[in-house]
């Protein structure tokens, strides 16, 4: 397998956005390939990340539209759909196609158009990766999965609400240090969870989460542009190296798991990466955690191996996963802040790492960041892909 | 890059089906896997090529449902959608990863449940792979780009009405030896156009097409394992190579294009296609192409450069593509015939030139087949694929 680089990132502001997929992607694309140096005749391959053009924008084919659009005919071009994972799943698929020999630098853009339908569609949307006989025609949605979840992780460790509100809160704070953030604004404690106007303020979803616990329906797209590490040294930038990739796989009903709690995919995907990259957790300075709800976070800070299984939330109250902490967790403001356009995701949080590792990310820029790790979620836990990533 | 075989396949029957997508896929995938002599340890990652899931049965993360319902669990797994070529790009996708010595077995399957809406629903749904702003929103449908590029093509180069119904009654001929295929009926060319009632028994679609030029609405599915060469050796039957695989594309609104006739990325996918394998199309004694409609038999055997251009009708009517010609095309009925459930096609047509060169395909068997081609057309040939495969 040949060594596989990123030389190139980009993304759009996420949030409501006037655009439409095309564009967006587009947008990402052009950022991305101005990034990394290349033009239009630099690139042999494209691949799109997107779960949901069928449904919420009823189009199919965009990535051949799309490399129609950025002038990169007659270059190969593909969409890569695994739910909330499709970023990663694309970006994997991106970096076998290099390591192979077969092409040298592929673009890989994710992209999500969800606010063109209404709040209540896109809920039911992201349901459509649930069991159809064994969960969706019960009506269960992510949000309510995740709420169970929550109530049985809490039981078992004794996690407290007050955890939950502090993932937000530190997720906020650091959304709001990001410029391309759905959501730049902080929260507090008070306003979210202690004052009497808070139940008003942050209403419960699927309780025990409240609103501030859910990620937002964003718009958004994020690009980065993959290349074979020997042809890598004429970027702009020093070229972060892919040192590990992994993606397992866990039963797709939730309530068939011999343990709910149990997130296998994480913890498969997780020590896949890590063999791979011949690092451990304690290596990793900055991390990425797919927390479209915020017990996520916590849980899956576990999973990967960063704190001890129902521990997390200690690292948490600690601080330790606060930017100035031990392990900064989702300096981006996460999928809770920066927002979470499903096939955007698992590629913008890549390009966050990739920023942290080029000391790039302003005013949240993690310290000595070397090595880097994300986690990409797709349906409930039952396929996750994680990287790690780390700079030359 | 590693040589690749292919080691088995399987396909389930194509056309009206009871049961759900995902029973179409798992039916597929277990022939597949029966057929390569694996069981559920050893798969090491499975690739779903599908388009519509999304629109036609309201579900997403398909991939990650499949490697649960068929205990391969926790093996990776993506989806790969490249409107109706997506068979081909999933495949290409698997190729790649094995490849690149990630893996050494891969299961692909592609299927489509088309039939879960109306005729007139799945051809609206087709077109949502064209230009939103410059076709879609005009009313174009594939059938109408395909009935203005057939109006152009016949007047450049003298093809008759006559002519694409002999493509319709040489690849129903062949259907009606496919147990797979969904009609299994041969036609005449007296019953579907030269007596007085034929006008009504195949009444005009877009014209000049007429409804036995166009490939009817299929449910179907069909899987193919993949294996590093090397470890190929055990399989119960003799592996066949991928010599060869392109992909290009091309500009996405077809009335964008210079000239309308001159499909680009057919000609660019089987160039590079037949230079990866060191052969010409000289070679090849067997082939599959994408004749969702009649005309684009005849224009893929002349871009494939089989025929010169302008001649693929004239070798169609000396007979050289029929069953016992110098290159028989469409043995297994084609999307004509054996149906085009879309994300299934590119699939399907690469587990026919497997049984070809096995030896494996009964009535329909092509004689003396060595390598055999096949091009899997998507959108209206802004992204295609082609393959070279080559028995041992």
């Amino acid at each position: 397998m040949r060594d596989v680089a990123i030389i190139g990132c980009g993304m759009t502001k996420f949030g409501r956005r006037e655009e439409d997929l095309l564009e967006l992607l587009m947008e990402a694309s052009l950022a991305a390939m101005k990034d990394a140096g290349l033009d239009h005749r630099s690139v042999d391959a494209v691949y799109v990340a997107n779960m949901g053009a069928g449904i919420l924008n009823y189009q199919t084919g965009v990535a051949s539209a799309l490399v129609d659009r950025l002038n990169l005919l007659p270059a190969p071009a593909d969409t890569v759909e695994n739910g909330p994972a499709s970023g990663a799943s694309a970006i994997k698929n991106a970096f076998l196609a290099i390591a192979s020999g077969l092409y040298d630098s592929v673009l890989v853009v994710g992209g999500e158009k969800m606010r063109a339908v209404t709040g209540w569609e896109a809920t039911d949307f992201v349901a459509s990766m649930t069991h159809r006989q064994g969960e969706y025609i019960y009506g269960v949605t992510l949000p309510s999965l995740a709420g169970m979840f929550a109530r049985l992780h809490m039981a078992k460790y004794g996690v407290k609400q007050e955890h939950l509100a502090m993932v937000a809160v530190k997720n906020h704070e650091n959304g709001a240090k990001n410029p391309y953030a759905h959501i730049q604004q902080a929260v507090t404690m008070e306003g979210i969870l202690l004052r009497p106007e808070a139940v008003v303020n942050n209403p419960p979803i699927a309780e025990p989460l409240r609103m501030y616990d859910c990620c937002p329906v964003s718009d958004g797209a994020a690009a980065v542009v993959l290349c074979a590490a020997e042809k890598a040294k004429d970027a702009p930038h020093p070229a972060v190296h892919i040192a590990g990739f992994g993606q397992a796989t866990d039963i797709h009903a939730v309530y068939q798991r011999d343990d709910p709690l149990d997130l296998k995919a994480v913890r498969g995907a997780a020590k896949a990466a890590f063999e791979m990259a011949r690092l451990c957790p304690q290596d990793i300075q900055v991390a990425e955690l797919h927390d479209a709800f915020t017990i996520l976070e916590i849980v899956e800070s576990e999973q990967a191996g960063f704190f001890p299984v129902g521990q997390g939330h200690r690292a948490l109250e600690e601080g330790a996963t606060r930017l100035d902490g031990k392990l900064p967790i989702n300096p981006s403001g996460g999928l809770k802040a920066r927002g979470h356009p499903v096939g955007a995701t698992g590629v913008a949080q890549v390009t966050e790492l990739v920023w942290q590792l080029r000391g790039q990310a302003g005013e949240r820029q993690v310290s000595q960041a070397v090595n880097g790790f994300c986690c990409n979620f797709g349906g409930f836990g039952n396929n996750v892909l994680a990287f790690v990533l780390s700079r030359e």
